[in-house]
């Protein structure tokens, strides 16, 4: 059961109530997010929840059979918006592009891609500078000096930011410089990490999907972080691993289709790592968004075969202006079917 | 490499083609379909095309890297066109829904599914009467009767049939009443029924792709057919079995992008089974045109919670024909795209 | 629920039992294998099993938990033993070797293989002389004339044929020649051969487990070969498809421990296509006895690196004459354990 | 490469050398790490080893094809020892038993559990006080507290701890009290962890392969911490996830014995996580030493259905004692075959 407490509840009602809810042998776990104070409670007893409901304190309650419970779309019906400022929402019924490098390499690299996207009418710009890779022999981004000379540009061009968080170190002082923070596929389990972008930022985060997670994991990943205080949070399908093995990953569109169903968080689509051959990303960005994204995050470099990393996967500003006018045109198809 | 013969040539000239093959180490397979003669030659060795081009009794001479041969888009650039008769084709640049039940029940349903696809201008309908089903004890088909049955009403209004063959002995009594065959997920291995397939009906066959088969897989299945002598070909995505099971299958997208690429057979979407959700059958079948299948299989019943196989992923009239409208909007946006 | 009739059972008390079962809305299946009559009823109704065990004509009845029914273990706990004549038997608690080459070659080879088996004392060789294969240009066997060679040097020898049947029109003419029919991992589904093989014959019949096939439905494939008839079945696990490429296969020795635990036929292991590396099949091999294999199958050849097929996975005479030497240490190290 | 530098280089020759690899276009990292300095050239071009090899300050180099590099047992042939005082030590050739709860609950059963494993004569004991769990809502562990007091108890047993460490911030607090460091299966990729665990301390880590980890990632997250100065390393095979949902996970045992070929590391079992069904642990267990394992961990507890967390995969002190024998028989029967 999720219970939301009234603003003005005094500890006397608080106690009152766990009290109740331990009674029933749920195991309470108090929540308090920026945006109000909630108590979970887990267990299997049924019980009258009118007569929980109307004890003192309690703004509402509601029973959610899910095993997360404020990502649940039962709990919350209506879609959570990101807003990031100056107009710029994620939200369902809207749809947002975010594009760029996969490594940010240097200034001249940023302002191309800014450029690039101010002409597109793109508002957000992804781009690593903390770089998870397999070997350790292998580039690993330009750190927070990379993230703030980006920062500098794209705020003068009124650009957001989405970039990798990899430590619980980094966000200190990741923090004035991101407008979202990504967890990557490598860590979407890694609880500590999800914890503090729950305790410690009021930024967005985005959580990619595990490199083989299930969907309820993706969920619960998020219940971590909206638990531990964070409720701005967005869900990336990027593909998974299967055997097959002639594309990177298996992008995985009934995920979405899912997802949407499921909670009431914003879906984003990763067709570069979802596919990972420059000419089918296209299609499958396209894809994307009949299958029910808000959004859809890809890889662009001016010339993708001198990229630092992913080149194969990435397009060029011809490319991508070229699927930007696509999606758009297919957003508003999408639209038109649900407005019918 | 793929040697092409001149209908007029003659023994000699066959067989001094075939012992420059061989001085070449090259193994000879000679493929007589029913539209052309062909050599198939399987080897590794670097030769001067030109050398053998030129000998008398060769049409044309190909080298074609992929393993795959007479299907692979390397040796025919332009798209295959599988024309049913009265108009009905099956080819890139065009878009066709086939629907129907997943059984075939009785004169009742087959006459209002066929009024249904009337009404929306559907040309094929699905069914099956011979089901392959896990356990033995599960309802296994009307079998020929039905499908006598079946075929009577369809020919009467102009509709044509796509239906499961399971077994070599059941060509011969089906092939009568059968516009395209079906060869089911768990026969896409199944040689000897593909190598009869080949050799002993000259209508359509759609292959689908095994329940956890690679691209290549499918494109060597469909490399036994032809190579048998049947060139009227499609490929069917239906989903791949993963360890996510909020899903039935996962719909591979990726893979009609990459199988567009690879060969020049039209390919199909089955998101019924790609995603086994009712609710989420429309969103996945729009998703499958943007990834660029050239068409879509889905499987409708009246009353889907009354079907007799099934029924959970079945969509009903109402949302039958909400989902072809939608279909044709999206394929016309597509087809936009790539005239642009 | 699983009713076993007498022998001696009349119409009419067929007639009481069948509409008794129909009343309770289970869907009665009649079986008549080489060894007995059976009902099988299929439902989800409570209902007290002595009021039935009670009527005439009933020898014993039991209810079954399991999706399969005559497979299951929790009807038969007596293991099955497979007896294939002159006191070469395959069951619980003994330990068979089956060794030979991956293709029938000729004479040679076969007698070479012989000798190497007598000289080791096995009692059972493997080979293929129907082979299935991706590509329709690769080496598909010496079909039934090198079945017909081999079987009368295997008899002079008194040695064992297991080989692959893959169609239903094989059946009648390999019988005469084969001790164990194996159908293999693309056939596993393949419902109508499973039925002929359940109908057609008394030989014992080992099926694997499908590409990507559950345990699950291993079971209910060998329920298809038992309840159309034939009751001489074992089961082979062989390594399934995953993402990891490092190996072939990957090798599911769970499976083993789960299958002797759920049903009552033997359990046969595969190294040679569960890793698919020659100097891994070894160790693979002896670890399936410690997960409670009743025998193992593998590749052997004279010269493994001339074999027409698999020999990356195939041990020459030394290492299989080392390794049998090892299986046999080893299971008699398992057998001890379960005597203590 | 690999090239080994003398101890007594200087900064001129070191400079010289790097000079050389740079002019072949390798790119060299220097690693550091507690028992020797090397440098790794990755590269391509083919170079004269012999002109490198015989530079002042060079002790040895190595052309290493692998990916990997100084986990490569192309690099170093011998075998790698962990030494845990005491004379417990964890190398091929022995077999070391690691065994506890899943987690630490308290004194009572910390004493239990040491006494078992005395009795036993097992010398480490495994067990979590930091715990990754899926949902936010599940207990997370005693922490370092119940670190502490289980190292008091264990200290005075003489006996050895195994511990899973979620986060860098917990590697200063935890070191005192840890012999064996495990970083678990989602933490398998998380590369700042893998980087601490090389620079900051000089206690052995185990690496769990990760949920779907390929066998080349988790060799790739060893040369993490080894390249950050850390050789005492261990693997830890604990079964990955596939589309066979009868177990928890797959074990899969072929990637033991490629990974004894592939590495110096030794290479320990997990078959609770492997099969995760207390029943099967046993010969999974005893499968996974033929496959080659120098050791296995698994989970015990005196009331399995009372344990905090993964009862149903954690094994009885009986079980458990019966085990360990047989495990010790199967081991003194694998010796003998490699001696023989």
């Amino acid at each position: 059961m999720i219970i939301q407490f009234e603003n003005e509840i005094n500890e006397v009602q608080k106690e009152a109530i766990l009290n109740r809810i331990k009674g029933l042998k749920y195991k309470p776990t108090e929540v308090k997010t920026q945006k109000g104070n909630y108590l979970i409670g887990i267990g299997k007893k049924d019980f009258d929840i009118r007569s929980i409901g109307a004890m003192p304190g309690i703004k509402d309650i509601h029973i959610v059979s899910d095993d997360y419970k404020l990502v649940s779309r039962k709990w919350k019906v209506n879609p959570t918006t990101i807003d990031l400022g100056n107009g710029v929402m994620i939200e369902e019924g809207g749809f947002q592009v975010m594009a760029g490098p996969c490594s940010i390499e240097g200034e001249d690299q940023i302002r191309k891609t800014i450029a690039h996207l101010k002409e597109q009418g793109v508002s957000i710009m992804r781009g690593g500078v903390y770089k998870p890779r397999s070997s350790p022999y292998s580039f690993r981004g330009m750190g927070n000096e990379g993230l703030k000379l980006w920062y500098e540009l794209a705020q003068e061009a009124g650009i957001k930011i989405i970039t990798e968080v990899m430590q619980v170190s980094q966000i200190q002082e990741m923090d004035p410089y991101v407008d979202i923070y990504q967890v990557g596929a490598r860590n979407t389990q890694n609880f500590n990490l999800l914890d503090e972008l729950g305790k410690n930022t009021d930024k967005p985060v985005m959580i990619k999907r595990g490199i083989s997670g299930t969907i309820d994991e993706l969920l619960y990943s998020a219940e971590y972080v909206f638990s531990a205080g964070n409720e701005r949070l967005l869900l990336c399908e990027r593909g998974i691993r299967t055997y097959e093995n002639a594309t990177r990953n298996t992008m995985d569109l009934n995920a979405i289709a899912v997802l949407k169903e499921k909670t009431h968080l914003p879906v984003i689509a990763d067709p570069s790592h979802g596919i990972g051959i420059r000419h089918h990303v296209a299609p499958i960005a396209l894809a994307s968004i009949m299958a029910g994204a808000d959004g859809v995050i890809f890889e662009i470099h001016e010339k993708p075969e001198e990229a630092f990393s992913d080149g194969q996967q990435t397009l060029n500003f011809a490319e991508s202006a070229r699927l930007i006018n696509q999606l758009n045109q297919t957003f508003a198809l999408r639209k038109s079917f649900n407005q019918a």
